[in-house]
């Protein structure tokens, strides 16, 4: 028996502009374009897979892609109290300083794209000085402890969303990337998983930043205990699934996920945790999955499977297992690619190219 | 009982120079500075593996990566006689004019990516104009039909090799990238595939640029005749099945190779046709293997089958079969931000981010 999803109702608001990426009229264009392009058709290979997901995604044949932003949303997480990780919660706040300065992997990446770039604090521990590439969001100083009690109040997940959702509407951006820092929020992108998909911990915790031996250990037994301790209040809602085992980060990438569907902006989804925020998006309202790009499949343990169960093919498989947006930033630059061979190329005629005899 | 490869020896020119791309020392050095980066050991995945590559290559754990030059390899081949494919012959000269002109796939993506991109012109049927990007190393106006007579004579193979070797040194490159344009091509590749490693056209043979039905038919049966006519001759001399069975802006690619080998400059292999031209090269030398990158899985039916067979995990698969180095420029790009994380990343001291307790 189901759980009634009291919540839908408030969720209206965020998934109430979004619609179906589907348009068999604009899909023929798009298609007939691809095959006018001086190549063989279908070459381009998954390519022209984006491409026309692109046009779909803007209701349009002639879509352009120019400007893409890429946000990387920072939290910390209450379970480390129960020390599921050798890296301690400061790192999340140093971190957010090495992505400002330019230093991280995110930082570099982005910059040697041509993407803008910028973190959003949205549940730092620590208060943040004013520094470039940041935007200041703070829900909170983290999160409570999972495992003993609900991570966030309803109210402030609430609050979470709409940021990103804002955020996403306000970007002027074509195409968004999205990523995460915090330490423990592998923990809460599992407890996600596990009670969407109504798996154990031991299902899909994995080493996350570095967890290993009685690290591990202890990982395993506190995402079970939150599972066991919210399961029966959480139901199958996906809202409350995201408040009570979720993070400000996650909950922030989930509201720019709507925000961005609901105005015809797709977004690449980075690695374990981005696609934990996507799962809740995407059950919130299915008509969410058009409008994404799942990047790569992390080396996450659990991210295969999930990718697998939900029929899902990522754009790269490179062993990444960093977060931050790397492997985002990588199916970002391919995706662009798509759209410029889509917009740039010749076609047989103007080119005089000989086709087929 | 093996054939005595009477031409190891002159093919030693182009060899002698290449040395086996592993190093402890640097190896130690490019690993502590991977470790040391801000990220958790090994996250990046793959591209710490691209990372050390690279540095091992230039011997230089110190080694960045700023010059990226192209070239498209373009040829003409007699087998088309054969009516093996549903493309005329033209459309080789006609796509390297697209090429140049920057309609082509390949100079779309090259301009995106910012690479410097060249086409050679090594053995198209018709005269070309001057044109931007083109350089004209023509050694013949095309190929014999190697299913009745070897493709070119063994002289003429060794002036293609020499001009991509010579090419390679010129460069100027920290990396190349290579891929070719060359209506038939994909026939000489199978019959590459074939000699080299023992198998009958109907495993190595597959639809090429839109060979089907009797295309498809024909394709087979001209490959295993070109098979059959030079198997004694050439035995396993990968020099002698290059000439025979070959083309020349196959045996460009394999000369760009060695060059660029020789003077220890990694390089990305496009798809199926480039793949031959780098197996002929890692047969003539097994220290080869270490500066080459193999960009992606091919559509192209039995690439998928010589990467498995000789234990390769490519950067992307992507479904892509359009060739002209389509698949290189995106692994260029992914290799260029392995690079860049690996010089322009703050270290844990630098970054006063805090490691693991």
């Amino acid at each position: 028996m189901q759980e009634e999803n009291t919540h839908m109702g408030p969720m209206k608001r965020f998934t109430e502009r979004i619609v179906p990426a589907t348009d068999r009229e604009i899909e023929k264009k798009t298609v007939a374009h691809l095959d006018d392009l001086t190549k063989p058709p279908g070459s381009l290979g998954r390519l022209e897979e984006f491409a026309l997901r692109y046009c779909l995604c803007k209701k349009n044949a002639d879509a352009t892609l120019d400007r893409v932003a890429f946000f990387t949303f920072a939290g910390d997480h209450g379970i480390t109290e129960e020390k599921i990780t050798p890296f301690p919660s400061e790192v999340t706040c140093q971190m957010v300083g090495n992505m400002t300065a330019g230093g991280a992997a995110i930082s570099v990446l982005c910059r040697n794209a041509g993407i803008d770039y910028t973190v959003v604090d949205m549940g730092v521990q620590a208060d943040l000085d004013d520094l470039p590439h940041l935007i200041k969001k703070k829900i909170d100083y983290g999160t409570k402890n999972f495992s003993r009690e609900p991570a966030m109040t309803e109210g402030k997940t609430i609050n979470a969303l709409e940021c990103g959702f804002d955020l996403a509407e306000e970007s002027g951006a074509d195409i968004l990337g999205i990523g995460e820092m915090g330490i423990g929020n592998t923990s809460s992108a599992s407890a996600i998983y596990s009670l969407i998909l109504g798996l154990d911990a031991a299902a899909t915790v994995g080493a996350g930043t570095g967890s290993a031996g009685q690290f591990l250990e202890r990982k395993v037994k506190a995402v079970q205990r939150g599972i066991d301790r919210h399961r029966m209040e959480a139901g199958d809602d996906p809202f409350k699934i995201l408040s009570r085992v979720g993070g400000y980060e996650i909950a922030g990438m989930t509201g720019m996920i709507l925000g961005a569907a609901s105005s015809r902006i797709p977004v690449a989804i980075d690695g374990f945790i981005a696609s934990a925020a996507a799962l809740v998006a995407m059950r919130l309202d299915k008509n969410v999955r058009e409008y994404l790009f799942f990047s790569h499949t992390s080396g996450e343990k659990f991210h295969r499977d999930f990718l697998r169960a939900e029929s899902i093919r990522p754009i790269l498989d490179l062993d990444m297992r960093l977060g931050e947006g790397t492997g985002a930033v990588l199916a970002l630059q391919i995706i662009r690619q798509a759209m410029a061979c889509y917009s740039y190329m010749a076609t047989f005629s103007s080119a005089r190219v000989s086709n087929k005899e």
